[in-house]
């Protein structure tokens, strides 16, 4: 199967797409001779690894019966200082908040996620270091 | 330096986040349990990189004076069948629109942006085969 995206070039250095019925902008900042009308592009694969994985761990936790009362996933990436500048190391931080949630669960979920499931992590793993931490807040 | 990207779940299986002042929100489709709120997780990879490459190209075109009267950067990207369904190639289409168009020049924009410039292509490379196709139509 194949997936198509075909950004236009709308505005100074702004492109703009349909991306399954959702409109997305992409933009440089002010600084950088764009406008801000939208997402700074690189900053796309973070949202892209963090909804995937996000995804895939609250549907395996839906099948096991576990709902935490607030789960976010939290990316941070490591950028080089010299072009081209990219990411060489990202750290994923699943935060679920619940009373009395199952650790062994969350564990799993995630592991199921990052290993069985989430196509970006597949593929980020294969150019950087991917490092997972799992916090629990009551 | 570090970026950050921090989702919160929202909705059945939706996320969402603040991205440089942007808010972006990633769902999964209906068949799969989601509610279609917003961007297929994965797909932002292809948005990521059309960005990114877009936006270098069509600021070295400005310094060269060259304005093409419409740019595309179209990305076709094969999926896998088995889980983890990930990308396995990329072809980036660079489509230009214009009458006496520079081929030389537009051809050296894409490959500064592909060599030196775009940090998604950086890591794209590493982990998978990307194909380049120059397109001018008059």
């Amino acid at each position: 199967m194949k997936h198509v995206v075909d950004m236009s070039w709308t505005d100074k250095v702004a492109f703009e797409a349909d991306m399954d019925g959702h409109k997305i902008v992409v933009d440089a900042d002010k600084e950088s001779g764009g406008s801000d009308l939208g997402y700074r592009p690189k900053r796309l694969m973070l949202s892209a690894l963090a909804g995937c994985t996000g995804i895939d761990v609250i549907m395996i936790l839906k099948k096991m019966k576990v709902e935490p009362e607030a789960f976010n996933v939290i990316v941070e990436a490591d950028v080089t200082d010299e072009h081209p500048k990219h990411y060489t190391k990202m750290k994923v931080v699943y935060q679920f908040k619940g009373k009395d949630l199952p650790a062994e669960k969350l564990e799993k979920a995630v592991k199921l996620s990052e290993e069985k499931y989430c196509g970006v992590t597949a593929v980020y793993k294969k150019a950087m270091e991917m490092e997972t931490e799992i916090r629990i807040i009551e």
